[in-house]
């Protein structure tokens, strides 16, 4: 079963100012992981033409699948499509279908800032976006999406059966009540036995202190999963 | 005033795969942002050894500060300690004064896991962690700090008074009733009478649906900043 790997870029300064927490990055880890495209990278930038080439280039090149987030509003901070233009070496115009579908929705409210979210680089396909209307667009392996959770959250959904999964990584999690401290060689021991599957040990502090830990277990092959699983019951069971 | 930048890598699977949800990314914008460093790159990777070095070497190179967060626990999976040697061609040993936390912590309850997180490449400087006592470390320019987020935060409450900041950019922000595709020519006109000023237009979904915007001008020069505000008021009565 092959891999197919996917990255996001998280373009816009509020997530870099802590002004907005990125929730994109986990709606979209989940989805892609669901149809088998293993979340690889998260990168957020800020709203620089340059630094959006240079990242999507970086990304687009290394990854299946890169999806954007954010910058394709109407208002002049909305730099994305023009910058995913010239990181393709596509030319960006106001397209007539886009164009259709702006007018159709906004009627004689249409003017030149709505017009900007029909600005869509040459050889690209328009993303549906019931929820508002305004198009994303995919571009060879990119998808250009909104950065309003609910609006990327339906252009993902109109791109999710598009796309070509690989494997989809099977996961189990166990609560575990043994410190990570005392853990760490019988864990260890048990993720060298099972090296098809990725094994992971995850701390979190308890509301009333201490720390409570989660183990996981991940991998593609739902055998090799199944015999990590029954280790790592096993080692629990021993150091309880 | 000069500009001083930062980036942050965090570290680790269970943010890629959509498990938990990074929460460090906001709290360090923001505490950077009061002392004026400027976050300007947030980028989530997974456990791998040679991604790290790889992302590790990119972003140092290009910040003045670099921040990572994850993977320095005492378990299998925690490898940032080594990568970080690596990508600055240290050694890593457990270092005696490391270990001296560690011992002087755990007692009787010391044991080899334990002292993996006492592992630190040479030429680095410990950073305190009164919660759990295991610690961080700076090397050059890199901080390299926990996972867990009041870890994370109390290991940034030791590092903060030691950063060299730069102008410290002030932000207001505006709400405002008018749809963005209407706004989008004036805004677009304050913005360009304002250089100084990074103006950007934030729509959200109210939960009764239809848009909400807030308008947010931000810049290190507080006049220009003043300037751009009462700008961007009239505007908003203009078009009220």
């Amino acid at each position: 079963m092959k891999t197919v790997t996917a990255a996001i870029l998280v373009i816009g300064d509020e997530v870099l100012s802590g002004r907005t927490r990125d929730a994109n990055t986990q709606v979209l880890a989940k989805a892609l992981g669901a149809v088998g495209v293993q979340l690889r990278e998260a990168r957020a930038i800020a709203d620089d033409e340059d630094t959006i080439i240079e990242a999507l280039n970086a990304l687009r090149t290394r990854f299946d699948y890169v999806f954007t987030s954010g910058g394709i509003g109407p208002t002049h901070d909305d730099i994305t499509a023009e910058a995913v233009g010239k990181a393709f070496g596509a030319r960006v115009t106001i397209r007539e279908d886009a164009r259709a579908l702006l007018e159709n929705h906004y009627g004689d409210r249409i003017n030149e800032g709505r017009l900007r979210m029909a600005r869509i680089p040459d050889g690209a396909d328009l993303i549906d976006n019931p929820v508002s209307i305004a198009p994303g667009f995919r571009i060879e392996n990119v998808f250009v999406m909104a950065g309003v959770p609910r609006i990327f959250a339906v252009m993902l959904d109109a791109v999710l059966p598009t796309l070509e999964g690989g494997g989809v990584v099977g996961e189990v999690s166990l609560p575990c009540s043994v410190p990570e401290g005392e853990l760490s060689a019988p864990l260890g021991a048990v993720a060298d036995k099972h090296p098809k599957v990725s094994i992971g040990s995850y701390p979190r502090m308890k509301p009333e202190g201490g720390f409570a830990v989660t183990l996981v277990a991940r991998s593609v092959d739902a055998e090799a999963l199944a015999a990590a699983e029954a280790d790592l019951r096993a080692l629990l069971v021993e150091m309880a």
